[in-house]
């Protein structure tokens, strides 16, 4: 028996005014310096705990300010903790076994702290002029400004190649982000809901180009295009609401393209363990989704890995068709709107978008074919865990409703997206109740 | 030289009245009792001749009955025909050069005949009642109907299961199909236009199942899904145009589908070369498409493969989802009304459909990134045929313009299709001409 | 009741002698003239019967020549069967129940014939010339020659493209087959082993070419491959053992590559419900697998899908690299012996092959990435079900043995083939004891 | 002409010495604080320069200590540089210029270093202890140790959990990787070769798992395996040359593998513009290729990226069979001795590995499909480039010669590996003199 345990059991528990443990916590183990968040949640009924800790059952016990607790997964494995208790900080150590694993298990320190409440007050509307601009979807970098669930937040986007709406470079290219922002009350196991509000062009000019990505040339068509890729500049007049190559070739001197203002880039900072991604990158955190529903009007949900979220946006486009086939969309700045939301102890697999008339899952994977795989995957579950559907069920709705769009294909990873018509949601909706 | 060639060269052409055989032809070979179809086209000035054979520029005299005639391909091979003609019939034998091949080269003896101009008079109406359906898309079968372009079809489809509007069974299931019809003129080189003027339902229920296919499982839905696959009934509200579970489960007592009539088949018989393919395949020659658009008022465009095309229809859904998830649709007999033209010496690469909006292609491949590579390449394709664009161009009008959907997963092969709306389409059609 | 099953009831069982129907069947259901066939096993106590029908569990009563039984799938479907028996053929109509279906099931007539055993006296040697060559792998091709389990064929092949030795053509090329073989005693539901004895060169010449097929073209190099694919003729020096191209281009006037004769195809006929694939094609079935490891010695494993199993083989190679890059390899006619033996009542899930030194499942889909998976789930299986392991021992079997190649990618489907070394075998083989 | 241009123009070139700038330089751009390495070649005839710039011809004058220098690629666009040269370190501007921008171009600050040449004397050997451990392949992290070519490291590994030869832990897991080593001379656009010179087993034990990764799964497969994934330990047993599971399940008590010590990780840094990878990621660079003939004896031919190229070494195995199909190989610390060579001026696409028989190409992507492309073209350019073969002699080649493994699922890319027998190329390296 370790000599802090031992000591912990000598004093008696009638001593020690305990403080109330219940609620959500946020465990971050420290890896030889690498931290490693994980949702706790506790309820306290005299000295004896319940709760989960990343969503494994968790018993445990409060005696004084010393806490103790261990969580058990279905594979067998453990996770036991003791420490102390203080001012909503936890510290102690923490164990992992494995039954398979005959060596004695290491013991690593961890704190935990509770999530805070959403402070109190209306929601607040910030003004944020950003300066730097990041190239990495990282949970490491300092956060630019802290806001609450429901708060909103207007700024700016530089555009891919790090020029703003003066064409000014702030940043080398490579879809540079504006923020991160920290949401408070935002813990590992929720989602974070992004409202985007407005999207609003600042300057008149995109960048594209007139090549076609790898994904889309068959070996026909690569060697046609083996020449292209030049760029070209477009004219994006608000005014009229539509988009015209600046020197159009021959056959597209009438060619215009209504404008549709979108992001290419929503994220959170991915879980702290893995190197950060560059923000060309897209996964289960979003990232650079190039998905041309993302518009004003449009909610992102994305699953919140580190504390506060660390939200990061950018990339913006005037117009993409799907697939960003060129590589480039319609590059350009834009005037950012936006409203944050904080759903608790709710994790969800991966990005999803919620629109005025759909709801929409991504997948998003090294071919087409695993990113299909994912979208529709993904979408069972939302129908299975939020319209309490039977797989049966779901498959029925699935079989009869689903859209199915090739978001990108210009990036490491294929996006393909599965939409649901809300209406056909409705009369569900109302059976789950 | 060969003894048959010298004896003709004897004959002094003046001799001779040669028949005019300047126009389009299908020159057909025999290849061991395999016929292989090449369209052929002929121009005479005096007894020389110039024209095409299968796309390659040929030269050739026509002394009195006897013609001769020499294709040569751009890799350097010939293809040497000598023969007689009359009453617009060719016949004699064809000689395949390769110069990389030392081998003599073998004669193999071909027939040409001359493509028919349509019959005259006005388009006509044709009811046609099946008694025999047919399990593959086969260049053998023997045309139940021969129609002229311009000519309408009124006729009905079983369902995916061999059964009637009246639920009788007339063939083994697996996609039985109404058919073949033969288009007098379609020629192999040509294309042929389906449009669907009607499709109604003619009973009040359809079968489905409630699984979901392989390419939709990630290994966790897989475990979930493992013991999915009943059958489901559905019924068909033809006059409030919805569809509804027969028996719902819990959930779904609510759950209506708006009913959408569309044809899962459409093909014309692939090249004669080839095995037949079954009714659950498709290709280049259209096939098992079960693309949710080809609905009333589309029209699908298919290259002519053999003479007279060969038309099938049949596989039609009262509705079904992107990708028919399920493997199955909503499957039920359908009463069809279509009218063909045919498009003479333009060789599409696949399948395109066009809409009142929409101009589209089809990818059809046994992988998603394969598909969208190829639906990719066949709009790119279009867009440079048809609206005169560059390489270059038809990337820019892609890369901000394009819509992909996935068609089709539940086969062997999938589909992805690439539209564009017609209304972007619109000036560069003008500035086209 | 139906009439004649209360008629059937009425006739003491007592009055008639019953032939014992123990043993083996092929029940062969008429679907409007598609045969559809299924191994059925019957055990016979008394008038009870019990066994399986295409793997269900069945119970039935035979009376005098009458004979009723029952099947039922997981899925709670229902096959029901009455006829009457007679010199080891029953007849009658099969019945086919959904629980999910309010259709009242249909009745279909059926034949069932008891799979014959061996004929007896020791394993023959034929000689079989062909003089037909078939270009589908078809389960209505009448067989060339009726062949029993220990004998052996000795034979030849025409090349890919039909030519024989001599380099005369016989037939239209894609790999046109010599067979097909009836296989007495093989019924649906065991599994063919093909012992390939001897694969010997019978001419100094084979045909190939310069392209490389799309799977293997990325953009750049499609690019520079666009006028690629001239024939190539190389000299086959059978005393040497090695191939050199006849006319060899400036720096490959060296090479040479040591000849190791295989068999593109071996295929029995797939089910007789699917259309018949062309000799391009692959499956279940086996067909045109191009893997350069079906050499002599080899033996290669096929699950039985009709009645005497009907082998094809053909498209015989001098040597061939990995994948067959070029889309032909070095193309020959070949003298082909084989030996035939049939696994009663074991059902394979796809092709297998067996060398001297490993045992090798292929997997043969649209992709690279779904073959994998299949060969690898083949593998699985095997491990499981001869050698006894558990999932888990198979996983771990599989992580530390597992050698994968790629063996095919010219064809519509590419083939991974994932080998395990016997001697790692061996004492799991024991084990399993 | 811009004010510093026309200064520099004025000044005589005759009144200053100017150095000798002939020779091989690194041009590092600072775009924002984003160090872009490019290769810089150049000759000196006077004052005239001439050489390349990242591959593109470059032309330039020096006087005295003024450069400058305009470098155009085949797209059109260019890159001015002008600056001054002290002590073999240039510094100035460089201005790109794209002749499709409107924009008045940017111009950024360089630094230009001459690369070094080799420090003289014997190559050495160095004994180097690692105390820190890397989780990303970082461009940015200061190198532990300067390396000359022809040096040998000899070092150790901790396993992939960052577990040491006596089980103890010193980061945490994610293959920590040793280094990075700074190759003294290694310049960007050259190839760097790390021939494996010991891999030498240092404890008795390693650890894997029983689950099979997402690509070998099929659903059945799948469904099966939902509980697989337990820790299982091997034991090593040195003496013998053979593993066996420390606690064998049932069938696997006489199971051995044969141990085949190998790297699973060996990495250059990428270039410095992208994120720096987890070392779980693989790509041009190396990385975590997990390809079980990274064994003693092997070479490895890496790009280099950035100057020193900055040399990983990591997640040595035990054994592993093809794919890590368990995620994990039977993991464990290694002792590890390598020497290192600089190929200058040459870049290849990506990773090549020798061994005494063959040379390999691999492809790393998102999808087999996608690496069987990367490794068949890299393998092509290899022929084309070091054998002087055209594009057709190298069809032929790789048609006959072509053997693919598939070296990794496991992880986000999938690795193919295609290898040519030394032997089939030694007469084409004879032709190619």
């Amino acid at each position: 028996m370790r000599p802090a345990l031992f000591l912990l059991l000598l004093v008696p528990g009638c001593l020690l005014a305990s403080p109330d443990v219940s609620g959500r916590w946020t465990l971050t183990a420290d890896i030889f310096h690498t931290p490693l968040h994980f949702p706790l949640q506790l309820s306290q009924d005299g000295g004896q705990l319940t709760g989960t800790l990343a969503g494994s059952p968790l018993t445990g016990a409060l005696q004084g300010n010393s806490i103790r607790f261990v969580a058990k997964n279905e594979g067998g494995s453990t996770r036991e903790t003791q420490g102390t208790v203080k001012d909503d900080v936890m510290t102690g150590t923490l164990v992992l076994r494995d039954p398979e694993d005959p060596k004695p298990p290491e013991a690593v320190p961890f704190t935990a702290r509770r999530v805070p409440a959403r402070r109190s007050g209306p929601p607040q509307r910030h003004e944020f002029k950003p300066t730097t601009f990041y190239r990495q979807f990282s949970a490491a970098t300092p956060p630019v400004l802290s806001i609450s669930p429901g708060d909103t937040v207007h700024t700016t986007t530089v555009d891919a190649g790090g020029e703003d709406e003066k064409g000014v470079p702030h940043v080398m290219g490579g879809n540079p982000q504006t923020g991160p922002f920290f949401v408070e009350t935002a813990a590992p196991g929720d989602t974070l809901a992004v409202h985007i509000t407005r999207l609003k062009l600042n300057r008149d000019w995109a960048v594209s180009d007139d090549a076609i990505v790898g994904r889309g040339l068959g070996s026909e068509l690569a060697a046609a295009m083996k020449d292209a890729g030049k760029l070209v500049r477009w004219h994006l007049d608000i005014q009229r609401g539509v988009a015209t190559p600046e020197k159009p070739a021959e056959h597209l001197t009438q060619y215009t393209v209504p404008l549709r203002p979108m992001l290419g880039c929503v994220a959170v900072a991915p879980n702290s363990v893995q190197a950060a991604p560059g923000t060309g990158d897209s996964g289960y955190y979003g990232g650079n989704m190039d998905f041309n529903e993302i518009v004003e009007g449009a909610t992102v949900y994305l699953p919140v890995n580190v504390p506060g979220a660390l939200l990061y946006v950018g990339d913006a486009h005037a117009v993409q068709g799907d697939g960003e086939l060129n590589g480039n969309a319609l590059e350009t700045s834009m005037d950012v709107e936006f409203t944050v939301d904080v759903i608790p102890a709710k994790r969800i697999p991966g990005p999803r978008v919620e629109s005025l008339t759909h709801i929409m899952t991504m997948g998003l994977a090294g071919s087409l074919d695993e990113a299909f795989r994912i979208a529709t995957s993904s979408m069972t579950q939302w129908l299975m865990n939020d319209y309490k559907l039977t797989v049966s069920e779901a498959a029925q709705v699935l079989g009869t409703s689903a859209q199915y769009t090739v978001s990108e294909v210009a990036d490491r990873n294929a996006g393909v997206v599965l939409k649901i018509n809300k209406e056909r949601l409705q009369p569900l909706a109302s059976a789950a109740k």
